[in-house]
């Protein structure tokens, strides 16, 4: 295991399934199907792997994934980071992405290794590389910010 | 008209009509409907303007639009810049995107506003400035880079 | 003037000269020369004018200014969009900024024309757009964020 | 060691020491000094290791290292990392640099990991990792883009 993955103290308070009923709930254009189009396959202290399983409508012409897809991942992948680290009570939303494309990804599995980078009690910023193909390279890197909002004093979100 | 979409000696090789019949054959699954997800509305010297009309697969809960749509409208503007100002031989390819969200973006009409900051014979570097909702409030900036192959010598792509 | 630097209801609460002043005092290095290498020369609602006298310390080989240099300038020009609009109570600090740099900037003076893209109670999101040398040509264009630590009860930083 | 830094077949044509020999001559402003404020540690097959020695000139009010010091440190990992894996003839510029601040680093020594994400024939994307303090915390996470120029037929740059 890259000693990398291990996070400074954090400790997840929802595992990989219990995202995914989450993801189901609110997202469910992207996560709704079954198997989804996105999910999380594993969350660990610090941070999470999530997959796309790219359809026809993830592809463009000579059937690489789009852009547009790529993001989604990263962006799930940032989203996943910070639900499963704080909880459901508080939905975080993205305040900037920024993404390198490197390769074209082939139709299919597309991975995201995630990884927190900072836990504030109002900022997370973290990274997500995204391998693909037979051979598991690079195919994008993307670093990000999720603003997360005070959970109010009723406990209710 | 702001004298900052007069770019610098930037003349374009293509309409806007004739950007969205070349949208919707490289792009059919984000371009091809009746009307387009996304088109391009106008094309000046040095910039455009593209539009999202976003239905229900661009949501999120709240109904508002959501951040790979926005994103994907980003990616599409700076794709008509390089499209309309080097013609359809060399097919540009995004490497980088910068995107931060400023606030929701209602259901609806998405505008982007897109300018190129530089035109070389490598790269294109734009930025894309998103308005959404009646007052047109900006929901999103982002500045990204297009990397533009060589033309072969043959004059065929 | 251009449309744009109009913000949306934004009022800045400091002139440029107090912006000054105050960076004279907390970057020293950077803007307590007479004339400082770095200061605000105007300031309106919603964004503001920064200005770099590059002198050797800032240059590259070919008498270009350096990254760095530029990056300082735009990140300085985020900071008194901040300060002037908020005042001097709360200290805000870069959490993120993105820079693409289109052309080289010849010694001298190099401007930055900055904009609020929003002002948040915990954010602000700004643009820079860097230009130099006789033509005013564009060599530098950075988005950035701010965090704006909250301000105490009593008033006192 | 991570498996992570052992890079696609990649090959350094030049070791440290041959960096900053290169460096001082350069860059004399940054790299010149005895010892010089920033250089190259260690080169590795798809990556490197830089320092800053943090003095007077690189704080901030509160004997913090500087935002533009750490950009100055992530962008010459960068360029160490194109210099070290083309060689000399080929001077390669940035275009673009996406930073995150996390935490403050304290005065003295501030080390960035770099990795070379993708190495082109016309660009090189990295990222780069900034740790500071006794407990080598992040402070600073970067991406980039350097652009690779052509090298002249002559073999003389």
């Amino acid at each position: 295991m890259d000693a990398r993955r291990v996070g400074e103290n954090y400790q997840p308070v929802m595992r990989a399934e219990e995202v995914n009923t989450f993801l189901r709930d609110v997202f469910p254009q992207a996560c709704g199907g079954e198997p989804p189009d996105y999910r999380a396959l594993e969350v660990w202290p610090g941070g999470c792997l999530v997959r796309l399983e790219a359809g026809f409508r993830h592809l463009r012409p000579g059937d690489t994934v789009s852009g547009p897809s790529l993001f989604a991942l990263a962006d799930i992948g940032g989203y996943v980071c910070a639900l499963s680290h704080i909880g459901p009570e508080a939905l975080a939303v993205t305040t900037n992405l920024n993404i390198n494309f490197m390769r074209k990804a082939p139709a299919g599995t597309v991975d995201a290794h995630c990884r927190i980078l900072k836990l504030g009690k109002r900022l997370m910023i973290f990274e997500a590389e995204l391998t693909a193909g037979e051979a598991s390279g690079i195919v994008a890197h993307a670093t990000g910010t999720y603003s997360i909002p005070p959970v109010s004093g009723s406990g209710k979100p």
